[in-house]
């Protein structure tokens, strides 16, 4: 059976334009939160097949989007790897032994041997796929090698990536080194995805907009094309969608063997349809803080089927959406996307 | 006595191109650290107009800027409206009493009743203005009505606005409010910074890139330049400097009767000059951690000569310098800016 999302990633015709919502399966849900509950924490939640395959599925029952994304975090490749990881309240992520020398990366696990401790994510997916239904296509992702990188180097977030930038650019070559090692893992580990089902592989480089745009493609998005290179000369079939966020000073110089650009809010989509849309398929990008307002929604939703006319195009939101915003709106903004583009 | 930095900001030749440093009076300072200490915490350095002065001056003397800027804080404004503010350690600030309602916008101290309440800013100036050598300028500056608005809406920093934004997109009109109280004692706090002795402003709107760029004249961009056009109406005399952080989409949107445009370092100066380089003396923008090797920074600032060749410049951080700079590196940027323009 065709999958419409799929489809509509490879750029052919649909009967309408399919959307989801990064960070769909999340606290916005009353749904989400009682598994959360169960599980205990976030990590639990990551870890248990069974539960995380019940919060990927959510959304698709729920509020009808058209794909499900697996439900994980990016920062399980690097915990795997040998890096100490813990979820503290109300502060977020933290390594408790953050990268400083050449020593701490030739520590670390490696290649495919860390992709392989990840079977709860491969068992996430097998069991995902037995309960999709067969029309809606399925999400595997993993964080960008720059992204795994500030947190591994950082500790934990930060607002002004000193340590890693300090790296960059007193100490480019450990830098990339780290890097390296990093897009290594990340190769087997979305090849890992790949064969347990997924149908679609999302990039994520949350934190593009951290680096200065003279030096993006040195240090984040050639590790990125590499990824998809790889994957695309073992799987052609399976799309693959990068989503920098934030990096629109570098649109003229985005290149790549893949299938979609993400855009994130800060981006206008004419802009980004003007540099970009002959190339590649466009996904977004509502601000979502827009779905506060069913009204505001369907102004954006209504201004982006008119910009995105005639070019290829997968609704989404511009980046995640919030956990205070109300079910039945995220409701209007999927109904919206497919009442606009219905042909 | 000519002001190098006064006549760079009109777009007149100079002997070489002037730079100063956002956040130059700062923790990088080992002196800096001292005042501060004295001073007890950051507000009461902001109070008192004698220590005020000396960390002003300090980069000056040890640094070797063009032009010192007031040391005080944004948030200074919307205290003396009314606002309960506190520097929490490792917190940053905090007002815990942040606007909901139309009632809680009523309360607040509006116009030049509020204005009139900073007498330790405008003492500071008259007190750096008796020191400051008179080839050198003092800039005065405020937040932007947006940026203020968020902190006074959010009660303290946020990552993503979600309280401001709700109040954006589903009661525009309370915002409206807020930011139209705010402009209307900014008029006055720059006029008396004006009438103290200040030779240049600067609006500094740190949060621009939170707005979508579809709404940020509406939201922020307009009040920046109704404050502008207030000022240019009295003091024809005083350059203005108009700096939104991050917001490299918005530039072919940009209009408004000021003199200069900061540019931040997300934004290639290349772009910036495309855009706005007819129209505004452009200010800027080396990533502040190229300041950790002087020989990244001795790149960018070689290169950032190159891109202005023949167009009206300042050079000047695209974000305020880092407390874990050595002051030696410091040095070097300001030695380097002026050894490469050196006519």
């Amino acid at each position: 059976m065709s999958k419409i999302f799929v489809d509509a990633c490879f750029g052919k015709e649909t009967p309408y334009t399919p959307v989801w919502m990064m960070r769909q399966a999340g606290r916005y849900l009353p749904e989400y939160m009682k598994v959360r509950a169960q599980a205990g924490n976030f990590l639990n939640l990551c870890h248990n097949p069974a539960l995380a395959c019940e919060v990927t599925l959510q959304p698709v029952d729920i509020i009808g989007v058209d794909a499900a994304i697996l439900f994980s975090d990016i920062l399980v490749v690097p915990n795997e790897m040998g890096m100490d990881l813990e979820f503290v309240t109300g502060e977020g992520p933290q390594f408790n032994n953050p990268i400083k020398t050449e020593a701490d990366i030739d520590r670390l696990i490696g290649g495919e041997e860390a992709a392989s401790k990840l079977t709860y994510v491969y068992d996430t997916i097998k069991l995902i796929k037995e309960q999709l239904a067969k029309d809606k296509a399925l999400i595997g992702f993993t964080g960008a090698p720059w992204t795994l990188a500030t947190y591994m180097i950082e500790g934990e977030g930060t607002k002004t990536y000193n340590i890693c930038k300090k790296m960059m650019y007193s100490n480019p070559a450990l830098l990339h080194k780290i890097l390296a090692k990093v897009t290594e893992v990340v190769k087997f580990y979305m090849e890992k995805q790949i064969e347990a089902g997924i149908d679609v592989v999302q990039i994520f480089d949350s934190w593009a907009a951290a680096i200065e745009p003279s030096k993006y493609d040195e240090f984040s998005w050639k590790y990125m094309v590499e990824i998809a290179d790889y994957l695309k000369s073992k799987y052609p079939h399976i799309p693959i969608i990068m989503f920098p966020k934030g990096i629109p000073a570098f649109l003229d110089k985005v290149y790549g063997n893949f299938d979609v650009f993400g855009v994130d809010w800060s981006t206008p989509m004419a802009l980004a349809k003007e540099k970009l849309g002959d190339k590649y398929v466009l996904q977004g990008n509502m601000e979502p803080c827009r779905l506060y307002s069913q009204e505001e929604t369907t102004k954006c939703v209504e201004a982006l089927q008119e910009i995105m006319q005639g070019k290829r195009h997968i609704f989404n939101l511009g980046h995640g959406i919030l956990p205070d915003v109300p079910v039945a709106n995220a409701k209007h903004f999927i109904n919206e996307c497919h009442r606009v583009s219905k042909k």
